[in-house]
C-alpha cells in the first residue's frame, strides 16, 4: 500500500527557507519518496493548494487535564490555581483519564500535532487512548514526594506502563519528576537514574514562576537550574518545561549542557500571568527550544497551531517564522530524542506529516508560506494528518476517534467526577 | 419571515456573567424575542451545543491590505515595513481594493465579525465589497498630508463614497486622518470638522510606536495625545488605534475625554514589535477600549476570535474573559457610536449575532462558557453568523461571498499588481 500526495507545496524543514512544489509518497509508515513520484499510489491525494510539512510535536502537556478546561479561571497566580486543581485531582479515576486523553488526542490531531510528551497520573489510560488514536505518546511517569515514595512507585509503575505500551512503537515511557517544589533531590536522582538505565529521558517543570525561583534561592541557596545541576541531574537527557525565569548565567549554563532542551509554553505562561521564556536569547546560547501547549486547564486548549502563532508574535522581531516552525517540528523532535525518526520530511523517516489547506480566504494571497503557517494558519486550515503513515485526519475530520462518543463520554466522566 | 434559534446557550453581553438557556427570534433584521419563543419560525435553527452571542466588532482594520498578507515579513520595525508597503500602495487600482476587500469581508465573517472600521484608499471599492458581503462597514475616508490636499479631497471624495454607500444603512463614512506623522494639524482639524458636521466620527492611529512619541516630543514638544488635544481635536468623537505608548497622565486625560475610545490591536503590535497597550489600566481610568485586527499585512490575518484570545492572554490576571468579550462586542459597538444598535443581544436591537459551536473536542468539557470563548475558541467553532438578520455564514460556509471566485480574483489582482 502506497499513498501518494501530489502537487503540494513541500516544506521539509530540513533547511531554512527551503520549499518546493512536488509529491510525497508514503509506504510502510515511512516517507518513501519526496520530489516527483512516478509510481501510482494505492491511494492518491490531491495536494494542490496544500502545504505538506512535518506534523507538530507538543513537548509538554498534561493530556487528561482537558477535563479542567475553562475551570476555575481567574485565579491570580499559579499557586492558588494549583490548589483548586489538586482538589479535583485527588478524585480522578481511570475512566476520567482515559476519556480525557481521547479528547486531548483528538484536539491535538485537529491542530496538526501527532506527538505529545505527557506528564500525568495513571498514564496507562493515556497510553491506551493515544494508541487507539494513533499518535505518538512520550508518557511521563510522574513522581511527587520523597525518595521513599519514588522507590515504591518504581516497584510497580514501570511494569504497569510497559504492559500497556506493549506492541506499539509509538509509545515511550519517560521519567517525569513534577518540579523541585514537589519532589526531593532523592526523587530527582532516582528518576534520572531510572531513565538513564533504560535509555529514556526526564521531563520536568523548571523555573515556571518567580515564586519558584525565590523559594529555591531561600531553601537551597541556588536557582532551580543550579539546584538540579548541583546533584548531577543533567547526566540524563532532559526536557525542561517553562524556564520562564532563567537568568542570563543559567541560560549560558544550559547552552553548555547539550543534553537538555527547553519547552516554551507561551499560552499557559501568559494565562497564569507567569511571563514567558526569553526564547530568542536561549536559542542564541545554543539551547534547543521546543514548544508545548501545557494542559488545557491553563491554556485553555491543546492547539499547537495556536501556540505556534503566539510564540511567533511574542518573538518578534528576533525570530523568523521558520525559526518558530522549526521549534514546533524538528527541534521538538530533537528535544524528545526522536530527531532521527520525525520532525522533518526526509526519505526513510517516519511519515508524520500534515497537509495545510491554504486555499482558504485567511491564506489569500499566500505570499510567504512560512509566514502564512506561523501567522495566518488556524485549526480550520489543518486538512489532513498522518502519523507513521496512518491517516488520522481527512478534510478536518477525525478518522481514528469517534468524536461523538469521545465528547459524550468525557462530559459524563467530568460530571461524575464533580459529584464524587 | 421569522428565524428562530432554539435551545442555545445565550450570552447577551448585557451584564457580567449573565447567560441562560433559551431561544432567540429574528424578524425584519432585528432581534424580536429572547428567552422562550412560542412562535414557529419560517426558519428554525437548532442551537443546541451552540452559544448565541453578539457578533464581533473589528474597530481598526485596513481591509484591502490582505493583498500584502505574509508579504515582506521580518522587517525590524514599523518604519522599515511601512516603506515596503508604501511602494506597493503607489500602484494600487480599484480592482485590487475591491477583491481584497471581498477576501477581508469573508475572513471577518468566518471569524464571527460583522462590523469593521476600515481605513484605506479608494474606499468606494471596500464599500461595494462590504455591501455585497452584507457586513457593516464604517469606512474611513483617509487623509494624508497638509490642509491643501485635504481641501482638495473634501471637494470630491465624500460624494464619491456617499454615492457608493447609497441605499445601505450598514455603511457609514467616517473621517480617517492617518497619523500625526503623515497629516498636518490643519488636516486633522478639517477632518474633525467634516465629521462633526455630518454626525460622523474620526478614526486615526495614535502612539503606535516609541519612535512616534519621540518624534512628537521633538517636533511639537508634546506627546501625540497632547498634540491632538492642544488644537481641540477631541471636539469630534473619535476612536484611536493602538495607543501602545500612552503615559499614565495621557491615560488619565483620555479617561476624562469621554468621546474617544482606544482600539487595542494586540497581534499587529506584537507582530511589528511595538509592544502592546496597557489595556487594564486604560479601562480602570474609564477609557472605553475596543479590539481591532489591524490590516492582514501586520497580523497576518483578520480573525477577531484570534485577537480576542491574544488580548485575553496578554491581560492576565487583570481582565476577565467577560471583560475581553465585552471589548470585542459592546465596547466595540460603543467605540463606533453604534451602541444603541448592536453589541449586545437585546430585543429591538439589530440582529448581529453568531452561533459558536461548542460541540467540538476543543470545547469539551465546556465548563465556563466565557472562558471557553476567550481562551478555547477558534475559527473552526464559528458556525453561523447573522448581520442585521441576514445569514452570512452557515455551518462554517460563506453564503454571501463566492469563495472560489474571491480567492481566484484576489490572487489574480495581486499577481498583476506585482507586475505593474
Amino acid at each position: 500500500m502506497t499513498t501518494v500526495i501530489r502537487n503540494a507545496t513541500i516544506i521539509p524543514m530540513t533547511e531554512k527557507g527551503l520549499l518546493f512544489h512536488g509529491d510525497v509518497s508514503i509506504r510502510n509508515g515511512k516517507i518513501h519518496r519526496i520530489g516527483t513520484v512516478e509510481e501510482k499510489g494505492t491511494e492518491e491525494i490531491d495536494g494542490s493548494g496544500m502545504i505538506a510539512m512535518p506534523s507538530f510535536v507538543n513537548c509538554h502537556t498534561h493530556a487528561a487535564m482537558v477535563l479542567m478546561r475553562n475551570f476555575k479561571d481567574g485565579k491570580a497566580n499559579l499557586q492558588d490555581w494549583l490548589a483548586e486543581i489538586f482538589r479535583i485531582e485527588d478524585k480522578l479515576e481511570d475512566g476520567d483519564i482515559y476519556w480525557a486523553s481521547k479528547i486531548a488526542a483528538a484536539e491535538m490531531i485537529e491542530s496538526g500535532c501527532t506527538a505529545a510528551a505527557d506528564m500525568y497520573f495513571n498514564g496507562w489510560n493515556t497510553i491506551r487512548a493515544f494508541k487507539e488514536a494513533g499518535i505518538r505518546g512520550i508518557i511521563g511517569m510522574t513522581f511527587f514526594g520523597d525518595g521513599k515514595e519514588t522507590e515504591q512507585r518504581l516497584q510497580t509503575l514501570p511494569q504497569r506502563l510497559d504492559e500497556e505500551a506493549a506492541g506499539s512503537d509509538l509509545i515511550r515511557i519517560d521519567a517525569a519528576p513534577h518540579a523541585i517544589y514537589t519532589c526531593t533531590r532523592e526523587t530527582y536522582g532516582a528518576a534520572a537514574d531510572w531513565a538513564l538505565g533504560r535509555g529514556a529521558m526526564v521531563h520536568t517543570h523548571l523555573s515556571e514562576t518567580r515564586k519558584e525561583v525565590e523559594d529555591s534561592l531561600r531553601e537551597f541557596g541556588m536557582t532551580p537550574l543550579e539546584y538540579l545541576d548541583s546533584f548531577g541531574f543533567f547526566r540524563t537527557p532532559a526536557y525542561l518545561a517553562h524556564c520562564v525565569h532563567l537568568t542570563d548565567s543559567e541560560i549560558e549554563r544550559l547552552g553548555e549542557i547539550r543534553s537538555a532542551s527547553v519547552v516554551h509554553n507561551p499560552a499557559s505562561n501568559l494565562k497564569l500571568a507567569s511571563g514567558y521564556a526569553p526564547v530568542a536569547k536561549m536559542r542564541e546560547s545554543g539551547i534547543n527550544v521546543a514548544i508545548g501547549t501545557d494542559g488545557a486547564s491553563s491554556n485553555n486548549n491543546l492547539s499547537m497551531i495556536k501556540d505556534i502563532g503566539l510564540a511567533a508574535l511574542l518573538a518578534q522581531p528576533r525570530l523568523s517564522a521558520y525559526d518558530i516552525l522549526s521549534m514546533a517540528t524538528r527541534d521538538g523532535a530533537k528535544a524528545l530524542g526522536l530527531g532521527s525518526r520525525i520532525g522533518t520530511l526526509e526519505e526513510g523517516k517516519d511519515a508524520d506529516l500534515i497537509l495545510v489547506d491554504t486555499h482558504q480566504v485567511n491564506e489569500t494571497p499566500l505570499n510567504d508560506p512560512f509566514s502564512a503557517l506561523a501567522f495566518s494558519t488556524d485549526r480550520k486550515n489543518i486538512d489532513t494528518v498522518f502519523c507513521k503513515g496512518r491517516k488520522l485526519l481527512e478534510h478536518g475530520r477525525l478518522l481514528t476517534i469517534d468524536k461523538e462518543e469521545a465528547i459524550a463520554k468525557a462530559n459524563e466522566q467530568w460530571e461524575a467526577l464533580l459529584r464524587r
